[in-house]
């Protein structure tokens, strides 16, 4: 398959053929990370890491994907340390950038920034995130996680919960699961649930779907729990904030009672959608799922840049 | 030539002979860029990259144009994450990392800063822009892109454009320009005029400077023109950046109707000066111009470091 | 001696053995930096640079340590650009930071906040500050300067001035030179007297300790006074550290009238405590002292790493 010059804008883009050989180059180049610390597959080549909004996790581990692939990068973490402070568009931006490097990773406040960005860009553009829209790299090393974890994606029932109305996470990842013999539980509460249009999508591409607000159906039923953060700066209204983000907690005891071998995924960072005591058990998978942000997006920079078939 | 140890403060430090060389060597740096992605001339150097005041582009492609030579980068993007929060003075700050990197690129908001740091630096310092004064290094890749643009510097007319009172990149470049067999014409309004005492400078050097605050005049007669940002930062009063800020405005029918082989260059980032139709123009090279920061701070980083003569 | 895995958290850690031994390899690592820019240990490393707080010299010299020794870097500068913004545990950052780096080299404004990470974290932690509580690189780099710049560490008496109740370079500082055969002097005024359990446990350890309030006492009996910063963000009352933070202020005179040879040291920033003028005195040792981190820091990252023994 040729992913060289390839965009990775949202989880809609992907066959399930691309999903599969993008799995296959993950798994690759985490074999490769068992033998040594960096792959010169990029030597010489700069990724310009370009967040508008702050970020621990995507950016790190971009930039870690890039070091140990051999190659640099430079860039902003803040929007404040950039032209845009001064006014320039995100358009002029880009095409500054892209003149220097020879792949971007974004994260924008906006959605459609990331499209945007690729429309101006000579260099393939990852999105890191574009607000409330896609997040297709998080979405990946989701993916890669659940067949790390399980084996295989196909045959798993896999619920999400939390925001699901707003989670970049959640829409790129059903994206992909919708290409996978996968059932989806979205346990969310009403203010929060999946946009109809894509549930309703979903239905018609012969995706079994069940909808809940009640967490206890999906830890009876699911083989895979997907928290979400529900993300404070996506209400404009700090009252209704307060009042759901109490809804969706988990703690140790519902899954050693209900499902001892449940994996707990999560995007993190969490705030306290998953007690501490959580950690614990065998299936919590989110600190590993974070790791797997490295090989995957190792992936996708060797698979865009044309260093891997 | 020698440039081992210089530091580059000024449009004023280079004779005809030196300017000469570093577009030889920028040229020759664009040519090994074509064939490999880093020329490994300063692997294990390390770059200090001091930006005390946030910068896209003179920032990124200095740290572009050192990953592309094979070094490596340490610095802060803005004061806030320095110890100049803790009350540190500059002098204490440059005689601090000098004694950690090999080169240090720096921008600082006040007249005169680079030329304090290269006093007390024992490696040599490249002002990446200090205020209001100069910008030299801005100021060459001007130069070399006029050459790569119009085949050769010396018998083009160069309009500057914008605020020339306050302009650095503009004060830069007018002392490289009267090396070469150039006429100026500077565009501005009263208020932003070109300070009386470089003007009369270069006409005593034998420059022919037109003055006048009409653009049509430039679009008229120049081969080159050299538009820049009224910069809001710049002016004590918000009402009368207000009145100016909209004075030079370049629209694409101006251009095609007058002058369709005019070189348009910008050091951008741009607000409202050129709009983005003009983008479409063969003419319009800002962004080839942003691209030759590269080679040009490629050039200049290993001519001070004496990795090549 | 085997400090692979080992975190760096305080000075209390170290033996004289092991001090004697980080003193040997930093000294190998000066002399490697005479021959080359860059020693090639620890290619393909990636180093986790999380400053909660910003800091110039432990930050840029933690990261030249790591480029000189052909490693790579992530991380990030403030907190605010990281997920701590959005409510992340510290405990959650380093499990995810860790995931992805080889190391951790940190600093954060919460007193034992190094060691709980060092609980949570695969991959060593280096403490580069936390808040009043220890700062031990910085301690084996003064260390490192005295041998250096006495010949020797046993031997010399020592004086320690300025905030000694809340500096933590001094806290750490003397964890370590309680090993040595060195006397050492504290001076400081009462309010910022060094801790009364710290002063009783040097002396029944040993060591000879005489506290006063008057620096010409330590200028008559020192080889070496250790100025450091009254810090206005340790103060509760800002008129409090007004009239104090004049109190302790070195100028040439006193130096050359009463002790010419005295080693000078601070661990930067300065603002006031030492003059200008005390920089031209042979035994101004402060800007060397903050050389001396480059070695030092890649010593312990090769030692922790395991890459020298």
């Amino acid at each position: 398959m040729d992913f060289k010059g390839m965009d990775i804008l949202g989880g809609r883009q992907f066959t399930r053929e691309a999903l599969d050989h993008i799995l296959d180059v993950a798994a690759d180049m985490d074999r490769g990370l068992k033998e040594e610390r960096s792959l010169k597959l990029l030597d010489g080549y700069v990724l310009g890491s370009l967040f508008f909004e702050p970020s621990t996790r995507t950016r790190l581990s971009f930039e870690t994907a890039m070091h140990r692939l051999g190659g640099s990068v430079v860039g902003f973490a803040e929007a404040g340390t950039s032209s845009v402070a001064k006014g320039e568009s995100l358009n002029d931006t880009i095409r500054t950038v892209n003149e220097y490097v020879d792949v971007i990773a974004m994260r924008h406040p906006e959605i459609g920034s990331a499209k945007q960005a690729a429309e101006v860009s000579d260099v393939p553009v990852l999105n890191g995130g574009d607000g409330a829209g896609q997040h297709p790299t998080q979405a990946l090393l989701d993916l890669y996680t659940i067949q790390s974890e399980r084996g295989r994606v196909d045959g798993n029932t896999i619920a999400l919960c939390g925001d699901l109305k707003n989670g970049r996470t959640v829409h790129a990842g059903v994206e992909l699961y919708k290409h996978y013999d996968c059932d989806l539980i979205f346990v969310a509460p009403d203010a929060l649930k999946m946009p109809p249009e894509i549930t309703e999508q979903l239905r018609e591409q012969g995706v079994e779907v069940k909808e809940t607000p009640d967490l206890s159906v999906a830890l009876a039923e699911a083989d895979v729990l997907y928290m979400t953060r529900i993300q404070k700066e996506r209400f404009d209204d700090p009252v209704e904030y307060e009042r759901l983000k109490g809804s969706y907690v988990l703690m140790k005891g519902m899954v050693e009672r209900t499902n001892p071998e449940l994996t707990i995924m999560h995007p993190l960072p969490r705030i306290n959608e998953i007690k501490s005591e959580v950690d614990e058990l065998p299936g919590a998978a989110y600190f590993r799922q974070a790791r797997n942000g490295v090989p995957v997006r190792m992936a996708l920079l060797a698979l865009v840049l044309g260093v891997v078939d």
